[in-house]
């Protein structure tokens, strides 16, 4: 390699690119590290969060004295220049490896140090002006730097996930209001139950997406305890007095989070709670998405054979031999997205179990977990909105024969006949196929016209309320 | 406690009473383990296979002149009273237990002792003429006589469960019999397809299910290598040369298996690899289950307002409230019992990677969550059989009306007019509520009445030829 | 059967046993379901806690004139009974069975209206006077009374948890306290980090389960909404007016419980969200305490061989085989037991998502799963503090000698050495089995003694203070 | 769009690049799915496997008189082009979508419609002269090619990880050899069991690993099974007669594969059981790995407060902040490699079991999770060999010297002393401290100096024979 610099750690000397920022960690990375081929650029704002950490440890270094002024100040500008993706195309590190973070931490610590140098009127390599470890890494360990720019960088992906789910809640709620005169047959267990609003179904949506944005912020209040100034396991070796508060408030300026510092930093530097938590949220919205995205399908099942109470807005030929066919693509993927996002929180569930002693080396895999479910389930959210919720239509009158003609409504008798004769009702009924009301009223004249009447008007039907 | 007995191991002496057949480790078992409070005698088949590994041993030793002949005939005949259930009630040490399954061990060991005792003329406790550790558990470890008993337990109870399994296959290959003329619509992604034998259907479900007896003979292949002679970790340590072999034979004859000894005990002695193979098993035919519950589900869903194209045979009323209502109650406690026997998957899962070095101590748990599974799972079979499939009945002339009425039919006019004109006929009967024929053959004139004929006829909906 | 009474419902007519409380309906669930073995009776707060939304219901049914008062007052005294636990022998129904939990209902309903009848005078059977569907059932539906009594017995099992969950932290900060002048080495990635306080380690893992205590009341505030007077499917159907609020008023008098009824219902009726929440957080606990228990079979790992930092009280003999091994069999049996829970929690998730519609039918193995978790999560906390925790020893020399002869320590020279000059301290001494104090001090004379004696205090080396 | 061409389908008209050989179905795909960002394209045996499909596909239609002879070969030529890469480039459809495969059907379809139509000498979307549908895609369903070509794909996949997972468990048998004679403890439950070769230990591994190149080979017994010819749904309707056997043999003439047709068609369409049984395969071999990587990081604790009975080659500093610190990298990065496919195969079995009746439209994130897995794997089975296994090295007088003053070796003298004495012996041992000789030969003469060397030679320490 001509172009190269030459770089050394404690294991040896090796050649690294004249145009690479990242150093000989980043190198034996890449070397070692070659699992998902996703790099760590793909998260964005975990490169981001990595310098607000690295510039908010130079400033607590600085002004703790432990850290020259000069070095400090133009770690903080190259750490501003990262912050805003200037150099993602350097964090290569896959995005599971070994190591406890050790690699993604130095690939930062190289890179920003490099960035430094340079600022400073240096070559990229000169480490004896601003040193990866003894200035970029200075007071730190990955064992506290690495979870706390993960944990920054997850409460920020969340704001933009919550903000796409509570659209899709909106969307359904929107649709709740449209299909508030709907009325149509509530099933439970499959079979016909009783007649209800097609709008209240639809807002029953809203409002069970709408609890989660509560479970999400719950989650952001928990990762928002890091642990900066723990070191290496907790007992803050090598940090200077004051250090793991300084940091903290710094940090807090710099990412405008409400971050606080852990009470017990030797518990803190280990556990993998508040991500076990997270990751349940995530699979518990998952889990409703898939419910939802069953129903929507059960609904718009058919067009002959089937429910057929709505329609899904039609994207693409459904089959490539059926003509005319038209599938409910987009529920489908979301309900996909939903068992990959289940699966994930397996993933993190067996990671969490894994730690041992005074870390959790496998917070790696959590991290790549946890990003990927998050960005899925925002664009599954995003599709189903955009691509299915708002463009569904009520099959009105359909809708409404089916109660007419179903056999649930015998329930409005149950007041007025009590709950056996109601039941001898809908036997005959179903045996017979016959209408309620010509086994109720016709036949056996068990109720008046006008008792009917004053039971079964259509708003009695879809907002039921109590007649003896 | 005034009848009792004292007995004591390296950790002290206890009193144990008078009337136990278990001894001091069985009494420190049940102290020290209150989890499941489930206990061993709940599995008749273990204490049994227990009972065959300790005769085997027995006779292996004295042949091998490692144990006194008459001391091994009461073994043999003690293990022989216990292998019928006559001291099931001895067997309460709890299904979870720590220690990889010492305590169940000893209290096989105990127990056979104190008969073998009593047969002998002795007092129980006089383990002075026949020690538990020395002489019933003589040339074996917890480590290779709990496995082995484990192994043959399961490979009995799974005949129960395939000969169960079998059954419901049968049943639902009965039902294709009897509806093989029933004309149906066939659906894919809850959308109308094209027409179908519901007899098919049914046959399909058989074929399905009958794929798993096969698997099941896999798993039971991969459990009868056994590591008896093993000892502690695998090294044959205190064990007699040609023992390992010998009580294997002793096993294969006692039980009737085809069971064969571990080339490599090392690695036999810890590894749980057939344990995760048969729990995927058991997953495996859940997840069918499942599907199976869901369509029949599906397919009875209405009366009025669902698909409505079967019955199943009501069992009790459906509801507290609604009059007349009758649910899917079999299939429901299906689809739960094979969400319970997922999750007992990812407890063996999670046990199995756990172990470490030369043994796996989670054994218990992977037990306790097999025998379980294979309990419910052949519950599950045998209720679904008798309480609905059975009973199941069709609703003719529905199903094939709806077929007639669907636009799916379409698809058949494919090879005559094309993909695309048939998709052209498709969105005018879906957009007008109109039928295919009205459009294709009444409207358009694309097909001459007699061509439609020779298409529709009721043979080739039910079971297509290729016509062009 | 000579000693019976008839019951009929709409499927016919049955033979009861004269004695039993339970009716008709239940018979049919004892037929139906044979799953599990397992009968409701198992869970007694579950049973109390259908009693007391019975309760709850006659009252408020009275107070809005739809219920006699006379049939009201003796409803409520036989939930009184009923809750106390004098008829849990009638509560059969196994613990999975289809019909979302209507069948428990029933059960409810018919042992309470059995037992008013004898309260009334009247003979068990003689449903005309007071009658489980008509009049324990009234204003009811098993959607909305079922989820309301399992909420209930939820929170109040949870506090048994918690109380248990919480003297087991106690116990490991007592241990903290105990040991905190113990200095040992901390370990990252299994290898050897730097020093600290064996008290810092204990109490890490108080402060790691206290926090869960902070999630279990998070769960018991989701499960404290409830949504009586919703009926079969949230439309309130056959409630009077203002029953919702009414009986939920007089449900929190009964139980004391923070109850709140859900602002939709429609949603209400059909949202598993908070058992899936509480599920996580028993899954949580589970991975938490998993991990803890890893870590105490590692500290003990040896006697001779391993770590041998700390020393579990002996319980019972280790090994058939091999004398005088003692195992760590409770740490073992909690593990077991974690995998167990986080498996049930699969079976909740998988259940959750399986909710169709207005209703999700498969609430019955969420409730076996869930009272199983928390029963055996609890049992299992109990057995660590009692049998284990409280009785840890720590080999204190042992410890301090692993400190003072580790290459660990090299850290702390970080600060006056620099990263780069440590790590060849370290390289060196790890090549050639020598000290650090060799190395650094007597061989190359990189610290004078009194900088070294200053660094490697005690004190310095159990809670390090920043030294340049 | 300047430059563009237009295509219809039955929803309406869209422009397509003109270099695009996709066309407008492929293109509504492209803006209906965006989940993962990971297009079809990084399968490229996926695309290989359906330019296969299509080929044989096109010659049994001609065969059979339903494709013109020319557009058949025309067709087959641009399959032999996208077979071996050339095109891959143009499978953009995301790996997770809706519609049960359609789209990468139909992306296949255009491609090679168009690639044929470019070798006959026509324009691009001149599909009068060869159509996707009408003559790509004759024959077919979606239905029926997509999991065929996804079947080839996964057996070819199979071969490549088969080798690589063989190959690491021959490095793990050379080290068996390797270490032959290194005498060290073995360990049961952390506990020190009794001594064994280190040579058997690694052997073991290769035992455990080279099992699961027999369950591979099942896995690609099982998916061989195909369902050409069935159509939509398995009743081959629009398939011409004898064309799913022709089909059948084409596509085992080309693949070289042993395929075979199902038995039961209906059956084949929707049943997923293959696909859950090959990612259970997978599962377990993750399992077996993690576990052997826990072993190999227990193993290599230390340097000097672990076990350190083997060093891993030293890869990366190990720490930021821990001067000379080397962490077991390569481990660590497989078991987390394990924990990801743990999840992936809780998705596949979700997706299985949400199949409904005639189809499982949740396939392709089952072909997402099962690819991903496999190419994990083999990743993680070729790092774990080449930057790990090979470079072991063991501390062979260290681990010798720790089974000679371990109490464990006790156990050997069980046949000369008894169990009870034995016990007697290692208590005493285990409360001073003293050695076990120091115990039975020199304090209490419970055996010869003579008897003593029989014993603990060195052979019998490392392959124990009896010795009463």
């Amino acid at each position: 390699m001509t172009n190269s610099r030459l770089e050394h750690d404690f294991l040896g000397e090796r050649a690294i690119p004249e145009h690479a920022y990242y150093g000989i960690q980043t190198l034996r990375a890449l070397e070692n590290f070659d699992i998902t081929g996703i790099p760590l650029r793909t998260e964005p704002l975990f490169v981001q969060s990595l310098a607000y950490v690295k510039k908010a440890a130079a400033l607590a270094n600085k002004e703790l004295g432990v850290l020259d002024a000069n070095i400090a100040k133009h770690i903080a500008l190259a750490c501003d220049k990262v912050a805003v993706g200037q150099y993602d195309d350097q964090f290569l590190t896959d995005m599971i490896q070994g190591g406890a973070g050790t690699s993604v931490n130095m690939n930062a610590n190289e890179v920003i140090a490099n960035v430094a140098l340079e600022l400073m009127g240096h070559q990229k390599g000169e480490y004896q002006y601003c040193h990866p470890n003894n200035h970029v890494n200075c007071s730190q360990s990955t064992n506290d730097a690495y979870p706390t720019a993960f944990r920054i960088a997850l409460s920020n992906k969340l704001v933009g996930y919550a903000q796409t789910l509570g659209e899709l809640a909106d969307a359904f709620a929107a649709k709740g209001e449209e299909f508030r005169n709907v009325l149509k047959m509530g099933r439970t267990q499959l079979q016909d139950a009783v007649p209800m609003s097609m709008g209240d179904e639809f807002k029953a949506f809203a409002t069970n997406l709408r609890e989660e944005l509560l479970r999400i912020e719950d989650s952001r209040r928990l990762i928002s305890e890091i642990n900066m100034g723990a070191t290496a396991i907790g007992t803050r070796v090598n940090a200077p007095n004051g250090y793991a508060e300084l940091v903290t408030e710094h940090l807090r300026t710099i990412t405008g989070l409400d971050l606080s510092l852990a009470g017990d930093l030797i518990e803190a530097t280990y556990d993998t709670g508040a991500y076990v938590q997270l990751s349940g949220v995530l699979k518990r919205t998952a889990v409703k998405l898939s419910k939802i995205c069953n129903d929507l399908r059960l609904l718009s099942s058919g067009p002959r054979t089937g429910f057929n109470e709505i329609n899904l807005p039609p994207l693409q030929p459904g089959s490539s031999i059926m003509p005319g066919k038209v599938n409910p693509v987009v529920p489908e993927v979301v309900n996909q997205t939903a068992f990959y996002v289940i699966g994930a929180d397996l993933t993190v569930t067996m990671a969490a179990e894994a730690g041992q002693l005074q870390l959790n080396v496998m917070e790696p895999v959590i991290s790549f977990a946890l990003f990927t479910s998050i960005s899925y389930m925002t664009r599954a959210c995003r599709t189903l909105r955009e691509k299915c919720v708002v463009g569904i239509t009520a099959n009105v009158q359909h809708a409404e024969n089916q109660v007419r003609n179903s056999i649930g409504i015998v329930t409005q008798l149950n007041p007025v006949l009590g709950y056996e004769t109601s039941a001898e009702i809908a036997k005959e009924a179903l045996r017979t196929g016959k209408s309620v009301y010509d086994v109720a009223v016709t036949e056996r004249g068990l109720l008046t016209q006008a008792k009917w009447d004053e039971i079964f008007t259509f708003e009695n039907l879809i907002r039921p309320h109590f007649i003896q």
